[in-house]
């Protein structure tokens, strides 16, 4: 068949919208027409060049939501007319690491996916026969997209996708961290650093679970009016305190019991750490930072109780979690319409990346 | 009353015995006869003038038993005739760190303790009227010493202090580490780096809760057949492989599900967090780092689902749990006598560190 959808050619370059040939689904894949996607940093880290990982051409998009369409041999859990939201991190429940019941990185397809390709090693799209690759086993920035079974989370019918497309990625990130990853307790003073797409979803998730202060962190004091609406208590601009940290540590009384690194700075990443309180504060680490980047601080932050970690994908396991946060939503429990900025078409994607770069978007989605 | 000690007056000089001045005890303090004491590391890095904290003249050790010979006012949990294990993390169940179930450090008397002084900011020891100061709450480098009632745990009275002893440091800081800080599950892999007297503690630890692979790590091939009788089920000395982090992934089908640094070496400590299990490795730094060394990795190790923690004192909580290991040494659960590898008198303690640094022995111990 023929869909359209926005290509990323070469690094560096915007993207085109393209007529593109898209195969059929074999075993175990599904075709899902995509509604709605959002625009997420992680597509503008691989489309600037800076990801060391990053193939072309492909086609980008990783935060999408749709209907099936229809589907391959094998697939048992979809039928056409679900709706459902892919997943870059899937769910197969039958590798080492999803039985492992510790950790969501599923790794049974981890290999071709990484390579832009499906699991038979090969790719549904093309233009004029050259193969145009897979992005993150999702390519949403396609109106039509095959995907495997695994990689979808099947969702109510009645959620529009619109939003919900932002639990594809930045609400599920930010939300699950605070949930599944660092499973904060409530009355616990937590710390946000960066008060994006990202931080904004740890804010309401630290506020969801009760926690006391929420502090939040970000050069940008534009931001402050926003956090306060999800659930912040108390801003911190670097700019105005001496040392972040020692303000942090004041502000709690001898640290925070959970911070959270939203930016992917790796120097952020030790203050984070650092402010965290002794004998048990952790330090969630969700923000990417650039290739080669390390981070550092003594190993006595360490010896004396604090713990270092990381959360991909909020620590959700797609297929059993993002349904339920669906839920939330539909609920009432967590706002995502507030932090969707702006809509477009996808003849207007190359205006989403310029919209988040100058920080004026929380959240760009575009509408097939 | 006069006793007799080994003093440290100044870095990097032997000690030298003398005859002591000790006042009694002071409200809430106990004066305890110390019966046998363990020469550890942490007595050697002070002395040799490394720990930028250290203070002199003072009364070095802080691995001893004993028995009470007498209480001050206000003491009501010991009694003359007790014996007990002086604690330099005390556990005084009432302030902040206490109460809050997540950490074994105790902060009620830090400020004190860290100035070598008794909690009301005063030593008990001097010569010819000049103060000698206090060494982590415990001198046990002196025949009698004065110690917190908070620091101190009762043990059972049939348990050889000669043995016992080294649970007031080594044996908790490592056993502790499995048990009280990882949690360490029966059927995991877990590596060891150095294997030494707290790496030893470790192995003989994970053997204690089951472990599968018990994989030790040291330059040193004569450590091989002792850390085997612990429990050790394979050797890797980093002279023989090309890279150390392979040969553990390789070894565990993926990596280690719990790693533990026993040496205080940053750049091990690194490889320690890097040979551990994607989605759920936890890498648990025990050894005690140069002064201002720091540690590295790539975030992505983090984001990836390891985990980077440290111990101090096993995570053990003094009053509490060094009983209930001196049960398990006295139940024949944990092997002591063999990692006790010299007997001094007093008059030779020097000879003890000389043994230490020449890696000859595991644990010298000084009996009075």
């Amino acid at each position: 068949m023929k869909t359209r959808a926005a290509v990323a050619w070469k690094a560096g370059e915007p993207l085109t919208i393209e007529t593109v040939d898209l195969q059929g689904p074999k075993f175990g894949e599904v075709l899902v027409e995509i509604k709605a996607t959002g625009i997420c940093h992680t597509d503008y880290y691989t489309l600037s060049g800076a990801d060391p990982e990053g193939l072309f051409p492909a086609i980008l998009g990783h935060e999408g939501a749709g209907i099936v369409v229809d589907v391959g041999p094998g697939v048992t859990s979809l039928k056409k007319g679900d709706h459902v939201i892919p997943l870059y991190t899937p769910e197969c429940r039958q590798c080492k690491f999803c039985l492992s019941r510790k950790t969501n990185l599923c790794q049974l397809i981890r290999g071709t996916q990484g390579k832009g390709l499906m699991p038979d090693a090969t790719s549904r799209f093309s233009i004029d026969g050259q193969p145009i690759l897979h992005y993150m086993g999702t390519s949403t920035f396609s109106n039509h997209t095959v995907v495997p079974e695994i990689a979808l989370a099947k969702i109510r019918e009645d959620a529009p996708f619109d939003k919900v497309c932002y639990i594809g990625c930045g609400v599920t990130t930010g939300i699950g961290a605070v949930i599944f990853t660092a499973k904060v307790e409530a009355g616990a003073n937590v710390v946000v650093f960066g008060l994006g797409g990202i931080g904004l979803n740890v804010i309401q998730g630290a506020k969801m679970v009760g926690a006391d202060k929420i502090i939040g962190v970000d050069l940008n004091p534009a931001r402050e009016a926003m956090a306060r609406q999800f659930g912040m208590t108390h801003f911190i601009n670097p700019k105005d305190v001496p040392n972040v940290v020692d303000a942090i540590v004041q502000l709690t009384d001898g640290g925070a019991d959970y911070s959270f690194e939203c930016i992917g700075n790796t120097k952020v990443m030790r203050d984070a750490l650092e402010c965290t309180h002794k004998g048990w504060g952790r330090s969630i680490i969700i923000g990417v930072a650039e290739a080669g980047a390390e981070i550092s601080t003594r190993p006595f932050q360490l010896v004396t109780g604090r713990k270092w970690e990381g959360s991909a994908f909020g620590g959700a396991r797609g297929r059993t979690d993002v349904p339920r946060i669906v839920d939330w939503y539909m609920d009432g429990k967590i706002n995502i319409d507030d932090l969707i900025t702006h809509k477009l078409k996808l003849e207007d994607i190359n205006k989403g990346f310029e919209l988040m770069k100058s920080g004026e978007s929380i959240r760009a989605v575009v509408e097939f």
